[in-house]
Order: C-alpha cells, then sequence, then structure tokens
C-alpha cells in the first residue's frame, strides 16, 4: 500500500484521487493540499482523505505520506519538487515537468541530488492501447519507424492559469505538445537523440498572449520524424488521435471521440458526457472509463510498482526534461522560422535502460546549455499584451463552459490589466 | 481485501485471477482448484498463490479464503454452488448459472437457504461502456425502449466441454446467449417480466450436436423486444456489439473489433492479438485492456464491494435464474418453431430493489414447474450423433486453434463414441 | 438514349428524375404524370420536361417516350403496369411490385404476356458497395454463405400514404422489408428457394394501424437464414446496414450513417444534411453523393443498359414477386406466431439464369395460391382502428418533418375516420 | 456529347476513359495516342475507339474530336498543352499541371493566348464528400477556417516515370502534394492569397534520388494553414483523408481506407482489392465506386457542362499554376529549412469569380518571377545519385507489385546509369 500526498484539487487532482483511489486499489490519498483552506478541507471530505492543509511545505513534509504528487499549476512544479526532494519524499510530477527546460533540468538534479525516487506523470503514453501498440512496435510489426503523429485538440481547458503564459509557460504546446512529443519519442524509441524541431503556431481565436493552435515537426536521429498537432480552437469535443508509420506497418490509435460508443440522444440527461464534450443532444461519443482510456490507471500502476521495486518507472524525470528542451526548441522555431536544435544539456544514451534504485536513468554531470525560452516566452507574452490591448476597461471572456456540477464557468481577460480570473456561476 | 479460492484454472479461471491480482489490488487468490493437479500447481506457481489442490470439497472448505469463484465447465456449477453455501462462504458463478432453469433455480435456493452472498459473474453487462450506456438510459437520454440487439461471434470456443451439450447444456445459446440475454435485459429494465421468446438456431458448419449459430428475440411486458445472434462460426475475430434504440434515442456499442485501435503489419509479431482474433498479418484490431474491455474488472469491483458493504451486487443468482429461464424457452422454440412463453417460477417486481443482506433480492416461496429442456437437450444430442455418425472409426476435427504460446490446440470428436477430445502440441 | 415516362413526383420520382438527368447522362424524362396537374407542371418546369399530365392513361400511351417508370404509390402499380404492358411499352416499376404476392403475380403475367420489357427497381441491390460485395461473394471470398443481416431504420417515411395500410399494404415490412429481404437473396444466391419465414412487428410509437417496428427471419434452402430489420421508430437518422457471414469471411456495409464523412458544426447552415436526417447541429453525418449511395444510378444503368440490349436487368418482376410471397409469410407470421412457408406460385430454378428477351427469367404456367395477406391486412387495420379511437374528433399528428425547402410537413390522421392527410406550412 | 482525345493509356488514362464512357454517358473518347503503337491500338479495341494513334501531333489535330485530354507523364504535359492550344482544341491537362511554376505559367499563358477552354483534371477536389464538404463550409457551417489537413499515401506509384525526378518533376510532393495543396486552398478559399509554405521531405525506404515521404505547411493570407503529408512508404493501402478545423467547426473525410465497407475474408478472391490495397486475405477495406470515390465522375461532369456552358470549370489552369508556385516554395524549404515566400507572378483576386468565356478566371498581364526549382531539382537528383551509387552494376528493385491481371510488375534502377525502368512478367 502506498501512502500519497496530492498536491492540487483541481481536475487533475481530483482525476489522479479518482484512481488512486479507484476500483479495488490499495493505495490511500492520505494528505491533500489546495491553496484555498476551502478546497482542501471540501475535497478530503468527499474523498475520505483524513489531513488536509493549505500550507505547501506542511503538506510535503507530512509524516504519514511517503509520496508526494504535484498536481498544481506550472509554475509551482519547480518549488513542490524541491520541497519533496528536501523531505526525502518519492515525488511524482504531473505534465510538464517544467515550464522551460531549464526549470527541468533543476528539478532533475534536485532529486537526483536527493537520491529520491521521482516519476513523470505522462498519462497519455500509458493508455491501454498506447502500451500494447509500443509493445506490437517493439516486437518488430511496424519495422522500423518513419514517422509519428499526435494530435491533442479541445475547445481549450478549464482553470485559468492555463490561459495565463506567465503561469502556464506558453499555450497549446506546453500543454499538450508535451504529450505528443512524448508519445513520438516512445513509438520512435527513446534511444534516438531528438536533432532538431519545427513549429508552427498562433493565437488565431482567443483574446490570449500565447498560441492557441500549433504543430510541429521534431527530427530524430536515424531519421524519424515526428509531428504533433495541438490547438484549443478545436470543435466537437476532444479529439486524440495517435498515428504511427512504419517500414512494414501502420497504427491508428483514437483515444477518446471513436472508441466504438455512439449515442444519439434527442432527449438528453442534464449531465456530464466527456471531458470537454460540446452539447447534450444529438450525436454524442462518449468514452465508457475516462481515467483508464487516458492512461491514468496505468500509469499509477507502473509508478507505484517501481517504487515498491525500487526500479524507474516508464516515464522519468528525464524523460520530461528531453520534453521541455523539444518544447523550447518549438518556441524558437515559431518566431525564427526555421529549424532550431534540440539542446539537451547531455545525451548519455548508455544509461537509458540502467536500472535505476530510487532515480531515473541518468547519471554523470549535466552542464547545462542556457536554455533561451524563459525570456521568449516573456517577450511573446508582452507582444501579446500590445496587440491585445483594446483601450476601455472591461472583461474578456476567454471560455465559457459547463461544468459536471451543471453551473457555468467564465475564464476572463481584465483587458486593463492582462490578469486572467475565473468566475463560477 | 478478499480473499478468494479460484476453482477453475482455464481461460476464464486466468482472466478471472489476473483480474483479481491486476494493476494495484489489494484482493488475493489465495486458493486455487483445478481437476487436475498439475494444472492447479502450475497455475499456482505462475501467480503466486498459496494453496493449490485438485480436491473440489477441500479447496471449497479452505479455512483461509472467504470467498469461493465458481471458473467452472457448467456441469459443476450445481455441486460447486451448494458446497460453497453448506461452507457458509460467499459465492460467486461465471456465467451461465445453471445448464437449465431448474439446475439455476436449485442454486439459488442453496445460497438463500444458507444465507450466503453469492453473485453472478455476468462480465459483458459491467464493460465501461455498457455501465455508461446503462446509466445514460436510466438517466432518460433513450426515453422508453423499443428495442436491444446484442451479438456475439467468433469462430468458435477454446475448450472441448463448450462442444459437448451434456457437459454445457446446449451450444451457442448456452455460452454466449446468456450474455446477449442480460444485456437486453439490463436495457429494457429488469423489472419488465420477460413474456415469451422466439428463437431460430442450427448446427451450420461444426460436426457437432449443439446449434453453432441461432438468433433469438424476447418479448418483454411493456412491449419491448430484445434481439441476440450468436454463432461459433463467424470470421474475422471476435464480433461483440450491443445496440439500443428507444423513443428518444440510439445506441452502439463495440467491445472488440472496432474500438479505435488499428493496425496493418506486414511482418506480425509472432505473438498473442486478442482472444479470437484471426491472423497475425494484415489488418488487425487489438483491444487495449482486454479484461477491462470486458468488463472482467468493473465486475469484480462491484462484486467485492457490495460483499464488504452488505447489500446485493448488481448481478444475482436471480438474474442467472432468469435468463436460463428465457435459454430454456429458446431451445423450446428452436425445437417447436414459435414463441414460447418464459416459464419463470415466480416474479416479484416489488423485491427487485430491496437491498439483500447477503443474498440476491428475490424473497417468498418459489414452486418451479417443470422446466422441460434437460430431457430436449438430451433428445437433442441424441438426433445430433444419429447425424453426425459416418461410419468407420476415426476423429473428426471441430476447431484448430493457435494458443498464445504458440502451440496448436486441436478439439476432436471420437465418430465412435461422439466424446469430444483436446490435443495440444 | 432513352426517351422516358415518368409517372409520380414525389420523393422517389424526384430521386429518379434526377438520376436520370444526371451528371452527363444520354437518356431524357420527357414526359411526367402526377395525380394533380398542378405538381406535374412544376416538376416539368423545374426540370426540362417537355409534356406534363395529370391522366395517367395519357402519360403511359405518349408515344414519345418508350419507357415508363413506375414511381407512385404502392395501390397503383398494378393498374400503372397492366397499362404500360397493353400499350407496349417496357415498364420499370418501383419497390414493392405489389401490396400482395397476388398483385405481383398479376403484374408479371401481365407484362410476361404482352411481351415488354419490365425491370424492378429495387434500388438498395445496385448501392456500389453491395454490387461490389456482391462480386466478391461470387468470387468465393465468403465461403457459403450463412446468415445475412440488412437494417433499414429511420424515423419514418416521407408521404402520408405510407402510413395509410390501405393503401401501401402494410407498415414498415411492405416498405423497407422488400429491400432487406431482396438484399438477403442477393446474397445468399438466387437459386436458393426460400422455405418459410418468421416475423415480429409491432406498432410500438405511432397513432397507426400498421407496424412501426419489425424483426423477420427467412430460412433459405441449403439452410441460411436472411436476417432483416425495419424501423420506423429510430432516432439518429437512417440506418442502412448490411452484413453477410459466411464459412470463409464476413461483410459489413454502411451505406449512409458511417461512410467516412463526419461534421460537426456549432453554427449549422440553415440547410438538408441527408435523407431522414435529424438534426441541424452538433455532430452530423452527411453522404456524399446520395443518388449513387442509394444505389439509383447504378440501377438505371443496369436496366437502360438491358433494355437496349434486349436481356434481362439484375432485377425483374420475378424477383419482385418473389419478395412479396416473403413479405405475404413474414405477415401471416406477425399473426400466427410462428414459422410460416413461403408460398410460391412456382420454382424453376433453371429458368433463373436464362438470358431473357423482354422479360423476366421466368417461363411457364403460374399457378397462384390464394395469398391470404390482403384479408389480413384488412383485419390488421380494422383492429387497430379500434385500439387508436380515443373518442373525442380531431387530427392525431403521425409525423412532424422539415423539408428541403425550409417548410414543415406535418402528417395527419383523423380521429373519427381514421384517414390519414399530409399539410405543409 | 462531347468527342474527345485521349493522350495516354497508362493508369489515368484508362481511369479517365472508364469514366467518360462510363454509367449512362453521353459522351465518347473518339480517338486515343500512346508513344507505343501496340498499346494504343489494344487500349482503343478494348474501348471500342475508332482512332488510335502513336504521333502526338496527329493526334492532338484529329478534326473529329473537339477536346484533348492530357493523361501522359509530367514531362511531356506542356508540349501537349502548347500543340492543343495551337490547335484550336479545349484541352483538359491532368495534374500537376507542370513540374514547375515556370512550366505552368508558359501552358496557362499558351491556352490564354489561344482562347481556348481550358480546365485542370484535380479528381480529388471532386470526390463528393469534397463537394459536400465545400458546400457546408461556403455556407458557413465550420465559420472561419482555421486550419485543414490533407493526407495521401500509399506504398508507391505504378509507373517507372512517377520515381524519376527528370520526367515527373520530383517525387511524393509533386505526385499527391499536388492535390493536398489544392484542397486546402478550396477549404480556406481560392480568395485568400498563400503567403509562405514550410516542407521536410526524405527518402526514407527507396532507392530514389526524389522524396518519398514529406510533409508541408501553406500559411495563407488571414492567417489558416494548411497540412499536407505525403508518403510511398505507407504500409495498409492508400490513405485519402481529410480534416478542417474552423471556429464552428470541424469535417474529417475518408476517401478510401473506411467508408463503410469491411471485408473479411480467409479464402481471398484471387483479384483486384483496390486501387494500391495490400493483400488478398484478412481485412480487406474495398471501395464501392472507386472512379467515382476518387472524383473523376464530378470533375468531367464539371468539366464538360462548363465548356458546353462557355464558363470556367471549378478548376482551372490558374488554379494548376497556383499550387505549382506552393509546390516550389515546399522544395526551397526542403533545403532551406524555413519558411518560403510562395512566389505567385501576379494575383488578382477580383477576376477570381468572373466568368470565364473559354479560358480560367484570369487576366492581365503576367511577369513571371524566376522560379528556382528546375535547377534545384537537378541538384537534388545529383545528390541522390550520389547517395544511391554502390559501386558494382545491377538492378535495385524500387517497387513490386501485383496487377489486377494478376501478372507482376517491376520497378527496378540500374545501379550503373540511373535509368528506371519497368519489367512485367
Amino acid at each position: 500500500m502506498a501512502k500519497i500526498t496530492m498536491l492540487g484539487t483541481g481536475l487533475i487532482g481530483t482525476f489522479y484521487t479518482q484512481t488512486l483511489h479507484g476500483l479495488r486499489s490499495r493505495d490511500r490519498v492520505v494528505n491533500v493540499y489546495s491553496r484555498s483552506a476551502e478546497r482542501a478541507k471540501a475535497f478530503a471530505a468527499e474523498r475520505g482523505i483524513l489531513h488536509w492543509t493549505s500550507d505547501l511545505r506542511d503538506a510535503i513534509q507530512n509524516s504519514e505520506s511517503e509520496i508526494v504528487v504535484v498536481g498544481l499549476p506550472n509554475d509551482v512544479h519547480k518549488d513542490a519538487v524541491r520541497l519533496a526532494a528536501e523531505a526525502g519524499k518519492a515525488v511524482l510530477c504531473t505534465k510538464p515537468l517544467g515550464r522551460t527546460a531549464a526549470e527541468a533540468l533543476e528539478m532533475l538534479e534536485a532529486v537526483e541530488k536527493a537520491g529520491v525516487f521521482a516519476g513523470y506523470l505522462e498519462d497519455l503514453v500509458y493508455t491501454p492501447k498506447t502500451l500494447k501498440a509500443l509493445a506490437s512496435t517493439k516486437n518488430g510489426a511496424m519495422g522500423r519507424i518513419l514517422w509519428t503523429r499526435s494530435r491533442e485538440t479541445h475547445p481549450g481547458p478549464h482553470s485559468a492559469w492555463f490561459w495565463d503564459p506567465v503561469r502556464s509557460g506558453g499555450g497549446a504546446i506546453v500543454d499538450m505538445g508535451c504529450h505528443c512529443i512524448e508519445i513520438g519519442r516512445n513509438f520512435i524509441g527513446k534511444d534516438k537523440r531528438p536533432l532538431r524541431a519545427f513549429c508552427w503556431g498562433a493565437t488565431q481565436v482567443h483574446p490570449i498572449e500565447a498560441e492557441d493552435h500549433a504543430i510541429g515537426l521534431v527530427e530524430y536521429e536515424g531519421g524519424a520524424v515526428s509531428q504533433f498537432e495541438v490547438s484549443w480552437t478545436f470543435r466537437g469535443g476532444m479529439d486524440l488521435r495517435d498515428e504511427v508509420s512504419g517500414t512494414e506497418g501502420t497504427i491508428r490509435l483514437d483515444h477518446f471521440l471513436r472508441t466504438g460508443f455512439e449515442m444519439f440522444t434527442a432527449a438528453g440527461e442534464g449531465g456530464y458526457v466527456a471531458e470537454k464534450a460540446e452539447g447534450q443532444i444529438g450525436w454524442l461519443f462518449p468514452v465508457g472509463d475516462e481515467v483508464h482510456a487516458l492512461g491514468y490507471v496505468h500509469m499509477f500502476q507502473d509508478m507505484l510498482d517501481a517504487w515498491e521495486a525500487g526500479r524507474a518507472p516508464m516515464e522519468t524525470f528525464w524523460d520530461g526534461y528531453v520534453v521541455n528542451t523539444i518544447i523550447d526548441a518549438c518556441y524558437r522555431s515559431m518566431k525564427s522560422g526555421r529549424w532550431e536544435p534540440v539542446e539537451l544539456a547531455e545525451w548519455q544514451v548508455g544509461k537509458l535502460s540502467e536500472p535505476a534504485k530510487t532515480s531515473p536513468p541518468r547519471a554523470g554531470k549535466v552542464q547545462p546549455k542556457a536554455s533561451g525560452r524563459p525570456q521568449e516566452a516573456k517577450t511573446s507574452a508582452n507582444q501579446g499584451k500590445g496587440r491585445g490591448k483594446a483601450g476601455k476597461a472591461g472583461l474578456i471572456a476567454i471560455k465559457v463552459e459547463r461544468l459536471p456540477d451543471g453551473r457555468t464557468k467564465r475564464i476572463l481577460k481584465d483587458k486593463a490589466t492582462g490578469r486572467i480570473i475565473e468566475k463560477i456561476e
């Protein structure tokens, strides 16, 4: 049994806790943190969690829990991981690891120095379909991999902080590109070094600074290309699809919109259909078991089995760091209009398959090059702000969505200050 | 945590144990029985089960286990359930409950008399898609249900005993019709009494006595009709689909062949694709997580949660009995060529929703009418034998299939004796 | 070039004319008839047709036209065919051929006696998918056919007369079962005699006398079974699917709802989506080229090529007659609750493949048995009326639908008289 | 009726002639040209064509024909069009218009100067699904278009000349990218000027000089991005899919692999399944009516209707020229690794919707900039040769494929000379 501290009570904290407590699990969240004491208390009450707190340090140091799960906004990952490492706790951090490769590298070094177990919670690599497709690929069914496509698009995220590049580190790329990039990397082979990236991105629809739509290409050692498509402008639900093309075969995965469940209803049922579904009547495409289909169940199984067995999980902080370096290259490319090199601090392929005790499969000294993106992100935000300012005061609607409990959430931007807030009514 | 005795080490015992031990489960099979000591021992060793035995009574009476799971051939269900009831153990029995309604009724009465917890392991009602579709139906999205279709077809079962109607109780109907009937019943509403059934069935392809293909209709109180299609003659894998039609909507579920996972391979991978898949190259349609997609995970969650909570599970022995009465009517109809009444010993709809302590939601005295099918089954077998006898001695191949471990299994019939045997090479 | 008289200006007359004039066709409708002079005139004007009339006899005898296409309500087929035969014109009649086998037999004898070319306009056998699937079946890809399923369901027909069993000859079975039965017959082989039929049917939703939902089974010589599912109660559009199962293979055809065209629109476009589509926003499934997908294009190609070449078309009046005899058996079975024999006046399989000059492949004397269904239909209508009468006078809505031109059509029943009328507003 | 000269007797000439003579068409190919007299004669005999010749000039000047269809390899397009223009014939030219924008511009100017009717045979814009999706897009169902994706991938083309960049003008981009680019342009709006293009391409599998896999992005005025994916390395058949994303909706089209026709066969049928299909057994996905599904039928309807009516067809030489300029930019980008401007000789959006008499909707003087690609293509070929040369003499297999008539075709490269040849056995 694993005793877990959950940091964060938003959609991701909810999905994580639901998974950890799910079905006939022997694991328990015993402690929960939210910046809001009210939310922490309510979350704990609803899910039978003994302790709650709104103090991050206290949460992490709680002596009853052995593992800290970081399900917080991107700008808090680094501090939370550092505190967990200092407290000697195993730490599992949600995606993306950092807002930039520089942040990710600090986190990687922190857990390595402390010698604690660390896992990168990249759920979409763990969907049952992806795991089986990866196994077939490893068994040679695809031959040599030539190309992958990973697509994640929907009408936009649920929480206000996603829309604020200062807190999130960017837009659709940092939010969803991290999934797509790591899916491609798994199919192509983690032993293949990513060489360069090209990216187009734009703010096509929303009154925000960050990109709400982007397409990227990553080229790997050996010549394979990995393509990602991410968007907050998509209509029709959440589109989660992967394709793989090899010399001997092809794979198509659909995780969400066409999974063998189709429903037409003229009456509706006044309820929640699926994450980011649009509409309550007409043809709907529900998912049987969402946390399972999205990989949460198999992800925590691997993480906790690995923790118990003292081996590295399938997705480590090293992987999170590699993804962040690719994202950095994508943001540079968006601006330069050309391929940009992927600037990894080191590349030690021999270490990759070595079983690790409590840390990811990485060793030796790391000499990080300066990662240019934090400055760029700031610049981009500034540009955006300039563009977005319309003169008179007021709030601009970024996204309106219906919550599972029937209330309406509005994500709004204050035109004067640029601040992004949520209102739930 | 539940401590469980597993009776049976075939495909179903394997799937059950895999599910009970799966992911991060707190439940354990602590004791396993097979008629073959060798199989029992190997099964236990492979899955870390402490005790094994080839003595059914010993297995059931084992003091370390609280729950007995019956994963045995149909002809052993009744004895196993009786022994479990006598031993005061909770008992979970695989589908179909009995070979006939008369057998099922005996089993129902045995657990009721003993006051033990009893669950009917009808997995396909518990697939994540079915559970969500049932919830939408209950929420009114379909309006009034008019029709359901449930289809389960594949190239034929794995074990020899399925092909022998004396041991199994029939052919494709008793093997798979039980699933389809109960799926239809759940959508239409368990409070609706089944009134009459019509069935066509034939032995179209295999040299056996039982039907290898059948289509049935069940009419319910209120006018809804539930259609099933079962076959051991299907080519192309395992076809598991359900459809529901109501005044306000329609549902289509595909559990196995088209679930958003498509793979073309010219190379193959020398492995297992999916239950009853045909072929290793070309376009294949794997399932991400088979035990989950087939409902085993949610079934055991409900069963064990219900057992711990002292409530009735979603599927009870009463449900198993109702299904057997409908199957009996289908077999009668196959012979008479007309609608046959569904002869339930009682119908107490008021009792259906009442929470039960350790037994299914059923009460009062049961006065079973004579169930005519056992005799009919015998007759059918005799007829079949007459038809099948070709004169000279020898073995006729019923089914040849490749096992996950690469060996070849042949199911053969001795032309002289009619006996059905398996050979694995 | 073929010069054609079109009898009928409803949906079917429109589809037929659209097809005959479509693409780069060399054929022309030169003459059109409607009971309403106003409609005939407007139809002719809109499509550049030279002659129009509201006199059936004049229409058929028009000397400029060589071929008469009967696109009229079922109760007028017999007279129209008889007049065409007497006038020595080639005649193509829409499905079903007659309201009963007796009517169909009269029509068959009329064209045979007159020695005119006659074709049965069963479009769904001619869809490009069906034609290719039939070719593969003939090439042995399926092995021996064991089972077919054909499904046609939608929310109900467009014109008032369909809902009136006196004019149409029945309900969903006579309207759509004729398609399904002939599709099954083509896959199983037209040389296989249909032996018996079983049918369930009910009036589940609409205030009408005829069945609005039915399921039937037809058993053929050789053991194959053909299943049909027809409904006017379906929600979600028009569901047109076929399945075939053989000893060596399986086929699945979807002609309408899932053909590789998927569209989500939050805005709509104020237009026509597809025949019997429901709704204008959300996920929609349009068909690229409806008249082509529904078989009209290839049907008229075969008919007119056959007429020019002096050979029999793929679908003849003989086929129409066989279908009507099966439908008669289905209606008898609905009442008797058991298999009913298919009562063909004759069965001369040897004649089937013989090329015919101007008439279908059938010869010799026909001694029709009395076909019991006309009386039954009448009885059924009476029963229905009794059931439907609610006391006070007024109109009951049977179906409301939006027309392509934006107007609303209501099909209504006069509660006092039982008469069914249309109102367009 | 149109009287047509067909130049070319390969796959495309066959598909074109099949379409023009298809169904109940009033049009006829009256004259056919092939470089090989033997092929021309056989082609004419098989299809009832009166005249045949192996002299290109004679073919074009034939007085019985009014329209010349150019279905020849890319390197012959320019001469054939020039000769047709000089002869005052209407001319329809297959895709791509030229090997480069410079060639296309010459062709555009030739027909314009001669004042003859000219159509660009871009069939995939005319598939019934695309036409309907375009109509919905024009009706506003998608809102403002943000992104399109068009994918055409298969295991490689049929004829040797495709594989030779000197004759074809490039590899997969010039072969199939032309389709994808024009599909994107139609959805985004032909009034939107293409601004810049980015492209990745590589020779991943075949021993050739040209790219066998490429991904490109085209950015349009207004901000929409059009993505294409083309490959000769794909396994599993021919993948033809389009996606469109707009502010109000999304569209997904599948033209070939998943169109509602699924077949499993263990027996096969020894025949042709579909263009570029792989394999004869297992799960196959035939297309009902290939020439219709691929747009040929509606393309020739529009072309010949436009010619008769004296209006411009939907796809003109201007469109072909725009596509070639985008392809040129893609090839430049492949080398430069950055966005490249689309260098149109002129952009007169106001002219686009103006009805033209016999020429495409374009006017005014054209001042072509130098198009850099011909030189680049040559360079690329040289590079490739260097890479491909392995030393010893002999033939390298590029592609092996089974022909509809059962023979085997091998496309081979002479290692010494680099020449690409075909052998059919």
